[in-house]
């Protein structure tokens, strides 16, 4: 398994995910304006690791506040300033960042500060890895000792400080000795399938197919898919799930052939507040990721475009929920507030 | 309306559709080489397209050999021998080729021959523009006043010697009167959508918008989408539509939506020798459609792929199939023979 971020005594090491899939290239560094550069220009990525990564940064900046014999008060600070701008959307990022902060606020030594944030940034970390575990495990029950999945985007290791939250489930069911193989979308226009998916999975020697995210339907017909596995960006009070764009169309064609359709996700992506889809915001991104291919343009300069970077699948064509709690199945009605 | 190819005189002028969206750039010629050339590199593309340059190319073939008094017939044999192998597999260069091989197996002069050649190229051009216009016609009594229109591929004038199949009742719908706004799906892998059917859209002045191929069916869901319209490659007895891969997703999207799905195409399109969908043969594309950008590298180098060119749509999906001798509904049972 890939990991995608390590603490290593007093220095973080991270994969540049930038590089991939062409170079798998690693960065050590004691310094958190690296881990805030590295954030910003997306070589960490995944609402999940950049979290982890915000921790380790506010950590960095307090070691190095004591290396420097500096105040560790007014380095954390500024730290966990630059930290959060790196990605002002993600939640994840201001929730592991209001974690390091409070310790900010205690009344100890510079010292103890020092330790407090590398043992909670240590903490984040672990966290995650065990809830991907979780998930794993509870969803590793719902797989067939053959079967052949589809997913898209990544909700694996790359995205995460374990194994994953999608790909975490199909990890864990090839562990207990079942027989798989993943067909992996291209993900549409970010590409996240094609660049990561297959990249992580491969290197955990699991057997892939590529395919256009068009594809998935055709194969569903051809009675070729066992089930579809997918993450979550965020999770209505009825079930309704938002997650990468392109997911709902899966599940519509999963749903006209018979095949479940599962989403693994930690309980923090349920949000109770939110009462269904409709409620639920979606990003628009840049046109130029329809338009452009590097500098190479591949559509009329001037046309117009509309991208969502996701879509709201409605809760009843969800099988099941997999989270670190266990498994839901509709009709969903989540009440209570996430732990997080 | 852009003119994809046109006769002029004694030559033939062509848009290098491989230029396209950056470029509009024709080339005129006397040379029967260039045009299998261009036909062999994809400067000319789209099947009833290919037929009409091969059909010209005859043409040209004979008219040089007069010029450097040259046997006709062997020049035209050598031409057409020289087209048919530029893309084997495509249906409409055999049969334009086969109607131009009838007039060298005639009992007439070298200098009769020449002028049948160019008479018989034209008469194919006009057929297919002609065809157009009726499917167009047809097909826009379907329209609604006020329209959002999704399609999939390019299926218009690029494709065709004249206004096109889907895009033409687009084209006459507009005619009419009617307030359209067509949103394209990009189609991967080759992305004929975002490259072709954008740039001839909007050189028409039709409203524009790209998406990812998998955005249609979340526009669906958000009631934007009044109908979708595709081409098609082939057409079983039963209805079942072989077309573009994609076009059964977003056909699973509209039925979920209650939407219409309209298939265009030539009557030769109907195969009433293939009982259904299941018989027809799909062509699967290189992988590196999927892997490589240019020269540039998107995936693992050793990922599996799998990248069928076409998908099957099945008949009771289809709302209605247009030719240009008018509109079918399902149940589908096509018994004739198409003329060509």
């Amino acid at each position: 398994m890939v990991k995608a971020i390590e603490w290593r005594g007093d220095r973080v090491r991270f994969l540049d995910q930038s590089r991939l899939p062409l170079r798998e290239k690693y960065t050590e560094t004691r310094h958190f304006t690296v881990i805030a550069d590295a954030i910003r220009t997306l070589r960490i990525r995944g609402a999940p690791l950049i979290g982890i990564a915000a921790g380790y940064g506010a950590a960095l900046a307090a070691l190095e506040a004591r290396r420097r014999k500096a105040p560790v008060d007014r380095w954390l600070d500024k730290a966990i300033t630059t930290l959060l701008d790196t990605r002002p959307t993600a939640v994840n990022l201001s929730w592991a960042l209001s974690r390091m902060k409070q310790i900010l606020d205690l009344r100890i030594s510079g010292d103890e500060k020092c330790s407090r944030c590398v043992e909670e940034a240590i903490s984040i970390h672990r966290e995650d890895e065990v809830m991907c575990r979780k998930i794993g495990e509870w969803g590793e029950s719902l797989i067939p000792m053959k079967a052949a999945i589809l997913t898209h985007c990544n909700a694996g290791a790359l995205a995460t400080g374990g194994q994953g939250t999608a790909l975490g489930v199909v990890y864990s069911a090839r562990e207990t000795g079942k027989t798989l193989h993943v067909f992996v979308c291209e993900t549409r226009p970010a590409l996240q399938g094609a660049r990561l998916t297959t990249w992580e999975l491969m290197k955990s020697g699991v057997d892939v197919t590529l395919l256009t995210d068009s594809t998935g339907a055709f194969l569903m017909q051809q009675k070729k898919i066992d089930l579809v596995i997918v993450g979550a960006d965020r999770i209505a009070a009825n079930g309704d799930t938002a997650n990468k764009i392109g997911t709902y169309m899966h599940a519509l064609a999963a749903h006209a052939h018979h095949i479940p359709v599962y989403v693994a996700a930690p309980s923090s992506t349920i949000d109770p507040s939110v009462p269904d889809g409709s409620a639920i915001p979606i990003e628009e991104r840049s046109g130029s990721e329809l338009t452009e291919w590097g500098d190479r343009r591949i559509a009329p300069s001037d046309v117009a475009t509309y991208t969502p970077a996701f879509d709201i699948t409605p809760g009843p064509l969800i099988t099941a929920i997999i989270t670190e709690q266990g498994i839901v199945r509709p009709p969903y009605r989540f009440t209570r507030n996430p732990k997080r």
